[in-house]
């Protein structure tokens, strides 16, 4: 018990209880509490004994947590809360708007290391696995090509965007991988692609009573941003159809790194990574969960101010130690 | 030029020739000489200028050389050559006998913490790339199982073995994973599987003349360990057949970690890591430059010792620095 690692969790959406489940399966950790905005006796955990407390009491509380898993999204929470957190305690989040990265990086850096602690940000499948995988095959295979591609799965912002047109009441936002475009990377081919012959866009939209269903499927195939670039198919369902089809937030997606080696760099090599997942904020919460341990223990070692999946030795995720690791799993 | 990383190559075999290749896809990195055991003035390098030296002048030329890279075979050159050079340079191998690696890894962290230098063990796709998707695996999906296929690819060891039955000639075998076991595992089926149903053994064979051909197929099926445990075929073909249609050196396989998240553990989640190789020795070749890179900057921050590609942070392999890799590949 006293060698577990202590972990709170900052904010019980779909992340927060996936990170409470995940923890369950991680026996060298212990969940302290769970913080939220919300108030904390309207929360019923999924763990007995475990308390929930105000966001604001957090703080107070540093010497009874080792890293607080910040479980807020990138949109909005994360970048108030994350160089806030991090001025307190050593941090995990998902941050995951790309192009914000650097900016976020830097204020991150700049919390954690005026205060003494560590941060990793951006964890999660992608960025995260999908990164460092981005990373391995550009490193190990310098004369190549990297495909990144995402679906089938759920696009929580375009199906939000669906849900502001006029006349729709709720939407759901497939993205899914174009076929042959996969099987031509897959091929060898390093085809040169645009957005279109990379991803379609499946919307599955139920209109409100009386809508203008032609209108609603115009206005969605022609915002630009999400839709006008792809290929997209508008269905209309209904309500029930909508949940009984469509409740499961199923994601995956696959990295793909084609290079070249030897004499003329002729000789074709493919490494492929990819995901299948039946739960992506469940999976995304794991991946959190390990990296929490990590960064423990690089904090531990001395390590202070913002980091990133591909500053962390992968031996650190794992609980179990070298000896073991290089008997098992080497 | 005074930046770059000056590499030594010791063994001028498939693996050193790889590495030679692989150095010129990678700028920040310069060949100083190959080193063999043979007389050097009968080997032509593929590099023009650069030097190959007796194996015996290695050792006073460590002030010209930051990383050697051994290209001997696990069988019987490492063993030794391994704690020899780990005593005078920074090293980086590709020992590949799973079963031993505890006592390698034990044997050149002593020579290499007597000596103050840093060697890597073990590096290329299995053990390497495939180690550490087993541990990315293990450790984000800790209730789960992992498989590990191989194939369609040739067993360098399976070869040998088969040219000693009398009356062979010569020999080349595949080893295939098979298709219904690869299905069920990536269905999430977790299945139990024995060596039989995870992989079949394909032998092509070039008979003496006048061999007793049912005798040589009894002979190979028969073998124990090598291919008693397996469904084995066994083809006959000709010198100018085996030479038309048994060249290349393709290899491959994947690893996958099947797990359980969620509530109940319920939710599967599905992580395959594949890798399909023109060429074996050219693609594990390019592993060991990478890893050559990671471990001149991990010796230049004081690590000593032996380690594995479990120790080593991602972004140590690439020669983009942190900024760049968090821009362009987070």
């Amino acid at each position: 018990m006293g060698d577990q690692i202590r972990v709170g969790i900052m904010g019980y959406g779909n992340l927060g209880k996936g990170v409470e489940l995940a923890l369950r399966q991680n026996p060298d950790m212990k969940l302290v509490g769970v913080f939220s905005r919300r108030d904390p006796a309207a929360i019923t955990l999924a763990t007995p004994g475990v308390p929930c407390y105000s966001a604001q009491e957090a703080l107070a509380m540093q010497q009874d947590i080792d890293v607080m898993i910040l479980c807020g999204g990138s949109a909005t929470d994360l970048a108030v809360q994350g160089p806030m957190y991090a001025a307190a305690f050593h941090t995990v989040d998902s941050f995951d708007t790309h192009a914000k990265i650097p900016e976020y990086f830097a204020a991150m850096d700049e919390a954690a290391q005026k205060s003494g602690h560590l941060s990793i940000i951006s964890v999660g499948w992608d960025p995260g696995l999908f990164s460092l995988n981005r990373l391995y095959g550009d490193a190990v295979l310098p004369n190549g090509q990297t495909y990144t591609f995402w679906g089938k799965g759920v696009s929580q912002g375009h199906s939000d965007a669906i849900r502001r047109v006029p006349g729709v009441k709720n939407a759901i936002q497939y993205t899914v991988p174009v076929e042959d475009a996969v099987h031509r990377v897959r091929n060898g081919e390093d085809p040169v692609l645009t957005t279109r012959q990379k991803h379609t866009r499946e919307c599955f939209v139920v209109a409100e009573e009386g809508a203008d269903r032609a209108q609603i499927e115009a206005d969605i195939k022609n915002m630009p941003n999400y839709f006008a670039d792809y290929d997209t198919t508008v269905t209309f369902i209904t309500e029930e159809e909508m949940k009984r089809d469509h409740s499961a937030m199923p994601h995956g997606g696959f990295v793909i790194r084609s290079g070249k080696t030897g004499d003329g760099e002729k000789t074709s090599q493919i490494i492929e990574y990819s995901l299948r997942l039946a739960s992506n904020p469940e999976f995304t919460s794991s991946v959190l969960v390990a990296y929490a341990r990590a960064i423990v223990r690089m904090a531990k070692m001395g390590a202070t101010g913002a980091c990133t999946v591909m500053d962390v030795p992968p031996a650190y995720l794992s609980a179990k130690d070298g000896a073991q690791l290089r008997r098992e799993l080497l």
